[in-house]
């Protein structure tokens, strides 16, 4: 089982509001496709794709001062940020339809909720089994029902942490906008083994936000059982034969 | 608590594929938007609506020969058929913030699973939280992932009774086509306590189909605690007031 994580700046155009990046989007659901169900030894047979929102919803969550922590009750609001993010999902759903991945929604907004202390409850019982009849379950960063908040911004980060927890993943992908975790010199750090040894490339992770930071990503990555993987969009392919493309994070 | 069912032939041309009946979705969101969050002795504050397919979602599965028991694998069978519906409930969900009810979607294919014994499950932390957050959560009849049969069709009315349990619903009601239970004069049977009282009119209740007849709608409700309406469109008024239109199913 593997979860792979399309960040929304890999696959939109962060600086024009609801805007794709076409070629890129084209890029990673073309090594997608040619792996997923690919006869040979590197044959992926369970994946799990989430992507992020990029320039879909966060122009939306800004404009309505809605986070991961401080919520909304305006049903305009939540249709406003919720459609943006389901807008995105439909075109990397088609993107993957058309070269005969079977990719299939799952919004998070309908399957998941916070308690009152912010946790995260994602049930996973239908990607599991989505997953096991041969369908590639693909999320997105959202809203969810917090309670006291109203509804508040899940980062696809957080559903990636969850999901590999609870589905027991055997590896973690994470495409990024860089080829992997940079050092001072620009260069990829191949291994990382804790927060420690990269802390003074990566800076305090207090300082980064929860949906996007390399720091804060790294550290939710090290707490997992799941061996997990950065790189850039020409990873993927790599990645998903079983390689070991961009930093590794163990 | 109160769930409402809104029949799929109740708001649209059933013989129609994909259409419609503007102005009974019209009178219905009507009902529910006076009713919803209004002052006084009956008003309702917590409230969750389930549609069904009418000429949606039923065309689209019978064309692919997606049942409750039969599934598919084909991508396109599953977005063809869930697609129809999720519109439809676009339909409903936009009246419905037209006229300030804070309707927000909960789709069950994003949620659901069935085992391999067709058993459902349906997560309800989500629903619930949107609940008390405000929010009218809005489900509607859908695909669901199943296992060893890819995805298979989830009524209604199936939703309907199993978010009654869940939620510890205090009412339910059924809007329907028809104002009530009819006898053989086509006269409103008022209060229904055992199938037996009523099987003669209603017939066998094996010769039904899960996702429709009346016959399975009255067993259904009879095996739930919560006490159980079905009535007409111009029944909704009343029912969300507190009163019991067309007949009671205790």
């Amino acid at each position: 089982m593997i979860v792979l994580k399309l960040g929304g700046s890999a696959i939109t155009d962060k600086d024009r509001p609801e805007t794709l990046d076409g070629q890129s989007l084209a890029a990673a659901t073309d090594a997608i496709a040619s792996s997923f169900g690919a006869d040979g030894d590197g044959a992926v047979d369970e994946l799990v794709i989430v992507h992020g929102g990029g320039s879909f919803g966060h122009h939306n969550a800004s404009e309505h001062g809605v986070t991961t922590t401080a919520g909304s009750r305006d049903p305009a609001a939540i249709h406003d940020i919720h459609g943006a993010m389901t807008t995105l999902n439909e075109f990397v759903l088609s993107r993957l339809l058309e070269r005969d991945v079977p990719a299939v929604p799952v919004h998070p907004f309908s399957a998941a909720h916070r308690d009152a202390d912010g946790e995260l409850a994602l049930p996973s019982g239908q990607v599991e089994t989505l997953v096991g009849e041969g369908f590639v379950p693909v999320l997105h960063g959202d809203l969810v029902a917090h309670v006291g908040e109203g509804a508040t911004v899940v980062s696809g980060d957080e559903l990636v942490a969850e999901l590999a927890c609870s589905l027991d993943a055997d590896r973690i992908g994470l495409c990024s906008t860089v080829p992997g975790v940079l050092d001072d010199a620009d260069t990829v750090v191949p291994e990382i083994g804790s927060f420690d040894a990269v802390a003074d490339v990566l800076g305090e992770s207090e300082s980064t936000d929860v949906t996007g930071g390399m720091a804060a990503k790294v550290q939710a990555l090290l707490e997992l059982d799941a061996e997990a993987s950065i790189f850039g969009l020409e990873g993927i392919e790599r990645f998903l034969a079983g390689e070991n493309p961009g930093t590794t994070v163990q």
